[in-house]
């Protein structure tokens, strides 16, 4: 079962929060139509993450399925004709990628998220996902008191609304620390070494 | 995507400590000659529990594999031929049973049992599996101290050694007040509204 | 050393954030000048609570000072004529109430605030203190996180800015499920038995 | 307020685990003739870590006490005439110690203990203190999965009796892979730059 990390692991990962969804809660036509121009944005931002050699890892709610693995949750969310499949066509994993299916709105919270970066040897979080206000500012609360350094590029998130989404952006920056660089500004390459 | 539990949750657990197993360690032979005799007996005791309405949570090592899901560890471990799949065929999970997979010895460590466990409203835990005096042990401690009420039947668990597992179950019962009743003493029944 | 809960343990208990606080921060002097206001109605929230049966305990950072009590840290802040002291001989604990020291941020993290809570049964808290959009906003996260009943009274509480403490009262009320009713409308004597 | 970490912070501390102890529970008379050889053991090693550089750091119990910090529970424990003084007057803490108090067995259990020992660059520790089968194991299974290097020098640790810490000392070898060289063999000096 060799599954190790490369000798040169890098110290940054990309963190795709709650991109597995079935956006079934109220309002969640109004989340899936700002949804879903990110998608596309992700989609190229994982595309360079990995060209880049940088780990990408799924945190994906687990929405209350306890029984469920990542591939249940996975097909739920790609049925056919479904909304959810829209935005999950778009941004789903492959056998490369890391899997953490979390309980609640922090990726940190009950799960080996913290093991696993710690494994891989990473000091610098991308946060990419949905919803900038829940989730990944939950998740970037929880990285800054773990002494992460942060990225959240603002165009690869999305809230119900678009303040909703700005303040979660501005908060994040203000009191986690976090870099808030649009995406085709971040210097992955670079930040393999940082 | 209905899951959520019963109302009348019995407050009783039981949990089974890697016994999806690969056995691939220093002195393996050795924990699987004593890991073999209880296979049949862990198999019973999760029927009772079944059919008592007791929750099965499988609690397993990912060995490493931070990539893979809980299937990928389990057709593992089940290959044809392998040492493990004798182990492992004769307690395989079910749609019915929950699983967790954790990353260190101790279920409760950089995982979400203990979410799982207060959303099922479980304050008992029945440990059983491998090994004894590691994570069954570890697993034990962490349980006593969340308060947990533990019982730990040592008919359905093993160690490399019979010394070593004599010893871990007594250290249980002194140190984490674990109830020891071999498992065919279990009332499960009354478990369910201890 | 008789130090046991009552029997009749209310369900709410009055968490005070960094009150005792030494303002030594870039902008401490806009904070104070937002918190001074706040001191007095969190001394009346504090009796009413003492009143109603509320246990009230301190969640405050330990500022660095590993080596410190919170006897150290409050002697530090309460320094004669230090801008500090003004705030926080209006706040200061007495011998009935519990202290936490945190180290982070959220009071919950790497501290044994939730254990307290477990211990004095506690399902409610009602959040106080500095700063709104910081120390306050992360433990009201992971009291979410944690199923708690959240009420942050906006007059108990200040950040640097007004409009930064406006803009993180809604995402508790929107994200954290906060009651935000204002300190005089609470229903204390009922959140008892609640 | 002066209380960073000295910029060649040995990577090695000196835990002293529930040496605070009023040694009020059943049985504890034996557990106080157990431990009153290991005091002066454990003052001398002491001593030698201070000499060395390397922190110590006092990891109590609050023994319920919710509402006591380090000063009260030190003072309970050294009455005069009190049996619990002969063995705390040995090993008293001063103004250089650190100091966590725990709420249950483990160290590392709802406490800032690992944020310290992060904080102050700590890859090894050295677990001296009582009981060696409870308090003492528990805190080395929590820091094997946390990765620390273990010493546990049995010349510096006690239980209610020789077989159970005998038997403790033997599973934190072979299970929290402890090295158990006794007190007076162990390199302090080597493990400042380890």
């Amino acid at each position: 079962m060799p599954d190790r990390p490369a000798e040169n692991q890098p110290p940054t990962a990309l963190l795709l929060i709650d991109v597995i969804n079935h956006f079934e809660y109220p309002d969640s036509d109004k989340l899936l139509a700002e949804a879903l121009p990110i998608a596309p944005r992700i989609a190229t931002l994982k595309r360079r993450a990995r060209a880049a050699g940088l780990p990408v890892i799924y945190v994906n709610d687990n929405f209350g399925q306890w029984r469920s693995d990542a591939s249940k949750v996975l097909a739920y969310c790609l049925r056919p004709d479904s909304p959810s499949s829209r935005f999950v066509e778009q941004v789903r994993p492959d056998d490369e990628d890391y899997f953490v299916l979390k309980p609640m709105h922090s990726g940190f919270f009950q799960t080996p998220l913290e093991l696993l970066l710690k494994y891989l040897g990473i000091s610098t979080v991308i946060l990419a996902g949905i919803a900038t206000n829940s989730c990944i500012q939950y998740t970037a609360h929880d990285a800054k008191m773990r002494n992460f350094r942060i990225f959240v590029p603002p165009d690869c998130s999305a809230a119900r609304t678009r303040d909703e989404h700005d303040q979660a952006i501005q908060h994040m920056q203000a009191m986690a620390s976090a870099d808030i660089t649009p995406s085709p500004g971040l210097p992955l390459e670079q930040l393999v070494h940082a």
